[in-house]
């Protein structure tokens, strides 16, 4: 993916992940937060050199060509409504928006479910939230080291593609290239996304029977012609 | 696993594939249907030889020292209800309930969602249904073909287990392995279906994408002491 300038919003653990190797694959990155004035933000921002920078998420949307959404999925859709709102309300108006979020519920506390399931995905919430943006459901079935170092689990790891724009997928699927992704598995439209979202419960049990969030699934196929 | 009588409770495609599989380990296994008298129950024992055999679910699982659950998510219940009601209501009393079915809900048409998730399973619902067997979950995130012939995709798949009961789980991890599983992941508890089951939302969006039923995961991990 050629230099490009992406907003990441959030600033937690995967939206310092995602910004910091982002500024290190040569983009210019501003950490979007809630308010324009965030201690960790600007402290990011400053130890990551001039191509980083930071601002609220109306702000950083506006100025992006590409923006990354990396909150706890409980905020999602308020965040995307806020960052809509800069550029006079077009800020992410034909831009791909990168959705990394889980609709994750833990007001039943742990194991959590998820508050939206099955007929519906959070991807397509927030696509419905911001109906002119691109979005494309990536990453969410990681944790924040396996999606920018996908090596750090052995073997040939899958990530997953969501998306309804063709180019917008395309341009994502550039953007894992550069993160060391190589099985980059595109699976339709953005309701596949349901998919991608319900495998975050077996994620969870999958970490607490390895006992290590480093970890990652494989796609397994039969050899061609044994069909 | 040791030669024994094994009840295969469900006469489709995936029924007759265990069947068969194990029929062919040298166990004697019993067909298990609605009624007793069922066509594709008994052309199946017929062509199988003396090990194979066919009757009602009741019947079924009154003779066996092993019963597996391969029926329609739907009717699961149902079919364990009736299971149990065998010898005087204790067929299914100590005995190891091997769950392999999947909640799916058609009701909204294709694809399906399911109809029990989040903080409950149908693997769960089976072990209320049935309190004094031993239930175990597995096998249900392939399809037949791959249940009985795991290599038929190229790599390490992997088949997970969920179940209370250790001495259970040992035993299913033994026909396992005796169907050509290495990669037996045991997640914990039969809660742990939740996540197994919740995957099957991830898997149908993979026969989707990937235009094959023939496909699994793998499980990788960060190797020792990378983390």
């Amino acid at each position: 993916m050629k230099p490009t300038s992406i907003a990441v919003l959030g600033t937690g653990m995967v939206g310092k992940a995602l910004a910091t190797k982002l500024v290190g694959l040569g983009h210019r990155v501003t950490l979007g937060s809630r308010s324009a004035r965030h201690d960790g933000a600007t402290a990011w921002a400053e130890a990551h050199g001039e191509r980083a920078g930071q601002s609220d998420f109306a702000t950083a949307a506006a100025g992006a060509e590409l923006v990354l959404l990396a909150v706890k999925g409980e905020h999602a859709e308020a965040v995307v409504d806020a960052a809509r709102k800069g550029a006079d309300g077009a800020a992410l108006d034909g831009k791909v928006l990168v959705d990394i979020t889980n609709p994750l519920d833990f007001s039943q506390g742990m194991p959590p479910s998820l508050f939206v399931f099955g007929h519906d995905s959070l991807a397509e919430r927030l696509q419905r939230a911001a109906p002119k943006a691109r979005v494309v459901k990536t990453l969410n079935t990681v944790n924040a080291s396996v999606m920018v170092d996908p090596d750090r689990v052995a073997g040939q790891g899958a990530v997953f593609v969501s998306g309804d724009d063709a180019e917008a997928k395309a341009t994502v699927k550039a953007m894992l290239e550069g993160f060391g992704w190589r099985q980059i598995v595109d699976l339709g439209d953005l309701s596949t996304a349901r998919g991608t979202e319900a495998y975050l419960l077996l994620w969870l049990r999958l970490w607490q029977a390895t006992g290590s969030p480093d970890i990652n699934i494989g796609l397994l196929r039969a050899p061609d012609g044994a069909r």
